[in-house]
């Protein structure tokens, strides 16, 4: 018997997860190991612990539990603001005269406006309790940095931020928002490290990228005493965390009765799609139910759908391990007309080996047809959603649009990570009809691809 | 019994008012009528039906019916963003160390970043209804602005917009907003009225005013075909559709058997405060519960707190209505260094009435102790509250040091009307230290009312 649906499923606190679930416990090919950078075997545990936090470094590496307890601490912050509603979106089914039925769960109702608070308090707890006195981090469009200074100012750390050049200058918002939560945020490339400083004399006027900063925040972590560096995606414990996501969504599902037949999410590193794919994949893997997941990436930066699958530097410095994945290449630098953010060279090494194992798909979508769908979202759902999100409305309203044609009653889940209040300098593009679509080309792939390391 | 209260009390779908609550039908000293401002005689319905929609100019004089059903229409609507979250604040009282309990109606969490959506929708709903082309309005900050802008959109209306100068150019994101959802937005004073270029003349170089913006949207509305004018506060009609966010506390409170001892809002025109207390209000008047009601004001623009209770001009064109009114005179310009919102001379008539017959007590607040409490909410409470609403937060955060101090249990529910995405730059003028108070001296305050109209 189902019960009447209504516009938005909220948990009640006592249904909340308790515990994060660890997908790649349960999957049969596990993500090849990271790399040592400097002697390109398998990371230690000892080693990683130098970079992260100890209880994070050991997430990182834990293959075996399937699922690991949520602190009370971290429960009581995600009460916060969490359980995230998941949406029927009656308005736009109307709109759309489809017959499909679609659901997003959106994350953006906090103030990082995106889903990356989860795993930031998560990093935020444990660095606070193994005595640490802050941590370093990168931000690109500046959702993970805002979420990071939140949890930090919570937990009284310290919080300094390389912030992408690019963003830092076109998002003066975001910067001041993490100010206002007490973090300091140095645009990147910066004089403050080494790396920063080498990138700089090399490509005088850059406009940074998320693998600069990264590089640059990992640097400042290591060299300063009581200081942990931290990150907002790609990682295993990343998408531990926000397996929150997709349990949550999973549970208000099981509630209604609802299964659904098709799971979209937008993919830069690859944090929310692992999040809300979780438990699904979880299933499918086990044998126990059968969904289509599509990870969504735009075409000017199409790791999954152009890259190559193969070990990589995690960072433009080459200070960080290396990973096996799809990428780009980490010299891979998407062109500054790119607005849509999801600007990262690589892929989670998790997602990487499930597309590899053909457990999902992937797509790629040029950025105007990208606000054209945020656009159309916005005026039937209300919701202003983040240009990342917007790849993943983008290839559900296509999917709701050929159930139009062909009249099949597909329940489509997708995941609303964010709000683009602080990207309307990209919308104003739009809506000046100024936005224009850039896709590599075969050669520059090939050329920057041709730079990985030669572990492979 | 008393059931374990959660972090966010959402209401079900069903549990949801379909009806708005009148509290002017439960007053005993009704508010005064609105005069013509031509013949100076109350205004009759033929007279407002000219500048609103018929069904509103009903609503407005509506003082019988103390329950107004809510369209279908507009009930689906609300359904997509509401009910907006009661939260406890349980980390702000730890944080605080105080025995008060502290509730917050969040009202946030829609595109438009505040309540101002609960009328801009219902208002077009009824344009719409009326068969009209579009509608015109003002907008300070821009959140009245952006709902009307989402509303239209979603009824398919054509939305024209005057946005006082300043905000205009200092909130340019806010402007897109608008645009994203397809209205015209002129900075005002403009030239395309003869208010506007008056305006201009006699005050180049002016900052605007939203009393200005008003005049202009209503000259365009009753000077072009097919056209309305719709306003975001003030009025007895947007109070009543703003009775949603009461009647909505209400309903949580009681659930959990909570009875609040002081009911706390923001006020500038009145759209927050008026709906936010009308149902406990009623109670009070009714004699079945006593509650301590406060408005919250800018020491800048201190309509209540210093302000004459008399006949005055809702526009600085006076081409409006007069309304009986505590008001600043219809000419008071608050000083430009003030950020912190709430900018309107005057106060609804249905609270002036109220706050004159000692049901509710005013204070007035300096926009410095106003940022002080927003970032201290903020980083508690994970909400980068508004300007406009932390009014309402200083004082909560006053009451609740109280109860530290008297160690009394009190019960304190403020309204959080919405969020500050959008108002970055006055944060970051807190954030460097540079922001000033300004309260304008008894001189100045008798200047501006020695220009009220002679009905008085």
């Amino acid at each position: 018997m189902s019960r009447e649906i209504p516009y938005k499923i909220y948990l009640e606190e006592s249904e909340m997860p308790k515990q994060w679930y660890n997908l790649r416990a349960d999957m049969k090919n596990k993500p090849a190991p990271l790399l040592n950078p400097e002697t390109l075997q398998p990371v230690t545990f000892e080693e990683l612990s130098g970079i992260f936090c100890e209880e994070l470094a050991k997430q990182e590496l834990n293959e075996t539990d399937t699922h690991i307890d949520i602190p009370e601490e971290i429960q009581k912050f995600y009460k916060m603001y969490r359980p995230a509603p998941l949406v029927r979106a009656y308005c736009l089914e109307e709109k759309l005269d489809t017959p499909a039925k679609i659901y997003y769960k959106f994350e953006g109702n906090n103030t990082s406006g995106s889903h990356k608070l989860n795993s930031a308090i998560a990093q935020a707890y444990y660095a606070k309790k193994q005595g640490l006195k802050g941590v370093t981090t990168e931000t690109g469009a500046g959702q993970w940095g805002t979420a990071l200074s939140m949890a930090c100012s919570y937990f009284d750390l310290d919080c300094q931020v390389y912030m992408v050049k690019v963003s830092y200058e076109q998002k003066p918002f975001r910067r001041e928002v993490m100010r206002t939560y007490g973090a300091s945020v140095t645009p990147s490339p910066s004089e403050t490290t080494n790396i920063g400083r080498q990138i700089l004399k090399e490509h005088p006027g850059t406009n940074g990228s998320l693998g600069c900063a990264i590089s640059e925040a990992v640097e400042k972590a290591v060299s300063t005493e009581g200081y942990r560096y931290v990150l907002g995606s790609v990682l295993n414990q990343v998408l531990l965390h926000q397996s929150i996501i997709g349990m949550e969504t999973k549970i208000a599902l099981d509630k209604y009765e609802i299964v659904p037949d098709i799971v979209i999410g937008c993919a830069g590193g690859g944090s929310n799609l692992g999040g809300l794919i979780a438990p699904f994949m979880g299933e499918k893997i086990r044998g126990e139910r059968d969904y289509q997941i599509i990870a969504v990436e735009p075409a000017s930066c199409p790791s999954m759908t152009r890259g190559t699958y193969a070990y990589d530097y995690c960072d433009t410095g080459r200070v960080c391990p290396l990973q096996k994945m799809y990428t780009l290449g980490s010299g891979f630098m998407p062109s500054p007309n790119h607005a849509g953010g999801l600007r990262y060279h690589g892929m989670s090494a998790t997602l990487s080996q499930l597309y590899a194992d053909g457990l999902m798909e992937a797509r790629s979508v040029e950025q105007s047809a990208v606000f054209e769908a945020a656009t159309q979202f916005a005026r039937v759902e209300g919701i202003l959603p983040a240009p990342e999100s917007s790849h993943a409305i983008r290839v559900a309203l296509d999917e709701a649009l050929k159930c139009k044609e062909t009249g099949e009653e597909k329940t489509i889940v997708f995941g609303l990570t964010g709000t683009g209040y602080f990207d309307m300098f990209a919308y104003e593009k739009f809506n000046d009809g100024k936005m224009t679509d850039y896709i590599p080309t075969d050669e520059e792939i090939a050329a920057s691809c041709a730079k990985l390391p030669k572990v492979n």
